[in-house]
């Protein structure tokens, strides 16, 4: 490979059903060149997550699908290699939507500096990033917790299910999470303060999730649907309230993807559904990352990552989400910096 | 029967799936005596409604069960008979929720006093009653229907979705209806002045909802469930809004009632889904009476009624609602009054 070439991934299939690597081409092209107000930069961390599932599928939704036979683009630290934008210079560290490659040029209003000196620069694309504002604004915005209520999460273990537990016991709630494997669970019991947290591949699931829940549930933080939901559904209290962030149970159902009805006993309770996006509270962002700086650096908030190394593994971080791999955010480690300081 | 008996209607079985006659046990018992503070009322109309159906499971919910073998409740408009509150006299008209019996004892704050020269007295069985109310607060308080929007109401010829789509066409909505029958799709377009309405009972229903709904759907308005609102599902706009008033689809499910989960579509257009009853908003109901009086007097609402004579014809009634049988309010004519002026 010559120096001025690089890999870059593109969508090479819409999967039908649990996506595979053939559905990825890794590519090599040239590096690009930056024109006015443009940087090039160098990916550092790559963030790989859930959403991204929906975009490999050509339909309407809150955002673009993904193209075939083009780049495929995500959350990205990384770090400026040549900059002709007056805002960032080389060695500089920004966080951005950017291509699945190990260089990108990015126009200078797409890209945000970060300091690596108040929070290693990973905590971008998790705590302090797009999980963290999901976690925040789903929670507070539609879950509303009030003291003494019960909060349950699914999906708790990951990047936005950790923020939620741990937000909803700042704010004096008892905390249930819905996780898929032992380690998981003591992660949520023993090292983020969780009231307790049941373990849905276990047989027995539904006694577990009762045992943990005898005053019922008021806010249900969804980030999973499928059978999970359903367990919870039988536990609505009155008025309760359902931030809807995610269905990764639904994402690679091939076909029609069904379960009981929920009309009823939202009706029995008058509870309270909805689906949101993390755009829809972009002119909120602000708030919410003082809250959330605040938080961790009183070390209020906990976060984990899982980091595999390698641009090479990018599809094999994306295909683990699916399978639960990660506890917290899952990254990939393209590269160490060349020009910045991220003192890690 | 001697002078001093009469026929009541117990409830003889809990049904698994749709109900039958058998369901029902008509029992003869003496007429009752009123206490201090109580009425004797001797019923005239009685109101059969979708929502008893859940009365009849033994399940916890919003509102009581049914008690096995004792007299159903449920609304009713009466004459007074005899009084032994200093807030009724002999031939007061008075609606509540009352024993479905042809008399009955209420306690004095249990009832409420109706005035027959303002409105007919069934009135207050619908459109100035609980459907009334119903439609109301879901529409304005959940819906939120701005001027311009599109509104679909499902059960669209019944008692709810008729008033319903009328005042989302008095707050400037494009409104689309959804029934089950030719005569009904008529009633809407041609009396309510709906802007379209579609007959779910067609084979071209897809099609046809798909042509009603050119610019998708701000607010659906569900009062049945079930596949018809699968198919308005695939139509949800942008911070689509659902007030959830019924499923009477499901209410006869025995057994699981399944179909496509409904999670992503919400989280893809961030749509909001709140279930309600009526108890929800009873803090409220003067607001709500004062327009809707407002309205009918104005001419701005209309309403039909489907009403069958009898006694014993109440189960037949109430067994008509899961057939689409009426046409906007069902009721049941008990007597003609022997005390009270009721101009009809």
């Amino acid at each position: 490979m010559s120096l001025n070439m690089q890999k870059e991934i593109h969508l090479a299939n819409r999967p039908e059903g649990m996506p595979t690597n053939n559905d990825f081409r890794f590519v090599e092209s040239e590096v690009p060149s930056p024109n006015d107000k443009q940087v090039l930069v160098r990916t550092l961390y790559l963030s790989v997550d859930p959403y991204m599932r929906g975009r490999m599928q050509d339909v309407k939704s809150y955002i673009a699908p993904f193209e075939l036979d083009k780049v495929i683009v995500g959350g990205v630290v990384a770090e400026v290699v040549e900059s002709k934008s007056e805002s960032f210079k080389q060695g500089d560290v920004v966080v951005g939507t950017l291509n699945w490659a190990e260089y990108s040029v990015a126009d200078e209003n797409t890209i945000r500096k970060i300091d690596p000196k108040v929070a290693p620069v990973t905590t971008h694309l998790g705590i302090l990033g797009m999980p963290g504002l999901t976690a925040y604004f789903g929670l507070l915005d539609i879950g509303k917790p009030q003291e003494g209520e019960t909060v349950v999460v699914s999906g708790a273990a990951g990047a936005v299910g950790s923020v939620v537990g741990q937000i909803a016991k700042l704010k004096g709630a008892r905390v249930v999470g819905i996780a898929g494997s032992d380690k998981k669970i003591d992660y949520l019991k023993n090292e983020l303060g969780f009231d307790a947290a049941v373990n849905y591949k276990k047989e027995s699931f539904a006694d577990d999730l009762a045992e943990a829940l005898p005053n019922g549930v008021d806010v249900y933080y969804d980030n999973v649907g499928g059978e999970v939901t359903d367990a919870v559904f039988t536990h609505l209290n009155r008025n309760a309230r359902i931030p809807l962030c995610g269905a990764i149970s639904s994402y690679n159902a091939a076909g029609k993807d069904v379960g009981p009805r929920i009309q009823s006993a939202m009706i029995k309770t008058s509870a309270l559904m909805k689906g949101f996006t993390i755009g829809d509270y972009s002119s909120r962002f602000p708030e919410a990352a003082v809250d959330l700086g605040k938080w961790l650096q009183q070390g209020k908030l906990k976060y984990e990552e899982t980091i595999v190394e390698g641009f090479e593994r990018i599809p094999e971080a994306f295909l683990g989400l699916f399978k639960g791999k990660n506890l917290g955010k899952q990254l990939v480690k393209v590269a160490d910096p060349k020009y910045a300081d991220i003192n890690r």
